[in-house]
């Protein structure tokens, strides 16, 4: 790739070749491998989806998905808190913090039989996957995304479930805006909508584990956790 | 802007050069000459943020901050739903079906003594600048958006408050994924990442009040609306 983005614009590029992925593969290797070759270069943002972290991390377990109450047990099991249920539908909190349906367990896109789980923690397979491609001499912040639902809209959004070397949430209180005013509310969640875009080329279906975000503000960048993310509770007025 | 799109990527391009937009200006008109200058071509999504649509429209009320019970009657006003209050921040159900703060009453870059509105109905004023540019030999996707927060996450992301020329959220269920089984849920909220993308070009206080996404899939073009983002009460779990 030699996509260079355009003055104060991003480009987002999908990374592709990466070989089907089991349990116990180096996935950091495989990635950067991918990554290099499609032209991951200092300063870019590497996004990458949870499926093929959890793949590698081993948390796939077999689930006959006839069986309600197996399925019930593994979604608490993976929860702290339910938040709301209806039908087969479980609103819970993720030992993570974040809320989502079914504790982010996923049948996509998995053998039949079986689920992924999300990573135990998804922020040290990010920084795990930054210091590989470090050590292979590319300086890059790593997202891993999952495909959560939201209240109140419809159609599922890609979020930020780890974060390294980006700053999740970029507050921008005190920024002035062009009336001199100081900007009350400008705490913007850098870190999902980087998901997001990365999902406009990676779609569902399309084998596309990962996409280079090319362009970001450099002040973006810095020590950063997908835990900057979450609500506390005590300050959410929906848990 | 020469900006090409890389193979299966999408490149997000800021647009400048727009004089300041007071009520009455022709923004279509305005919008449409420095997209144009910038590069908009046939295939693109013209992504504009909400205040200088609602500035053209005249949608800017005086309001002084410090008087409490004003503000509130303004927000009600606006507003079909208080969904929760704490001191000064409602959550409340607008018109349109959003659920957003402060129905959306916007004081950041507005002169003092000053807030601007949401427009009355943003998917026609995002119709009527697709029908200008298509006017001026340009055929492209129109999304305007505002910058909301959400539930459970910190930080604010941008999403679509109005569409036009663009399906809001794609339905890929029934998609089948790479081990053939169709895919369960998978409605992407297109336009909302979209938004999101855009934001990361459009910033807070640089005064980018639209971006062009290009190489967005062909396939996601035709009817859509910002309703078809607005969960139906009976729908959701959280209202």
């Amino acid at each position: 790739m030699t996509a260079v983005a355009p003055p104060g614009g991003i480009t987002v590029v999908p990374v592709r070749g990466l070989p089907e992925v089991s349990a116990g593969d180096d996935l950091a290797g495989m990635l950067a491998e991918a990554a290099i070759a499609a032209g991951l270069a200092d300063g870019d943002c590497l996004v990458v989806t949870q499926k093929v972290v959890s793949k590698a991390e081993g948390r796939v377990v077999a689930l006959d998905e006839a069986d309600v109450a197996a399925r019930r047990r593994l979604i608490e099991g993976e929860s702290v808190r339910v938040l709301r249920r209806r039908g087969d539908l479980l609103i819970t909190e993720t030992s993570h913090g974040f809320v989502c349906a079914n504790a982010g367990i996923d049948v996509s896109n998995m053998p039949d039989g079986t689920v992924a789980l999300l990573p135990l923690d998804p922020d040290r397979s990010a920084r795990r996957l930054r210091d590989v491609l470090r050590g292979r001499g590319v300086d890059v912040a790593v997202v891993i995304t999952d495909t959560f639902g939201r209240p109140w809209r419809q159609g599922l959004c890609d979020v930020a479930i780890g974060v390294a070397g980006l700053r999740a949430v970029v507050d921008l209180r005190g920024t002035h805006d062009t009336s001199g005013r100081s900007l009350a509310v400008t705490e913007m969640a850098v870190a999902d909508e980087v998901a997001g875009a990365a999902e406009l080329v990676m779609g569902k279906a399309a084998s596309v584990p990962a996409a280079i975000v090319r362009g970001l503000d450099p002040a973006w960048f810095g020590p950063g956790s997908a835990r900057d993310l979450v609500r506390p509770p005590s300050e959410d007025l929906f848990r």
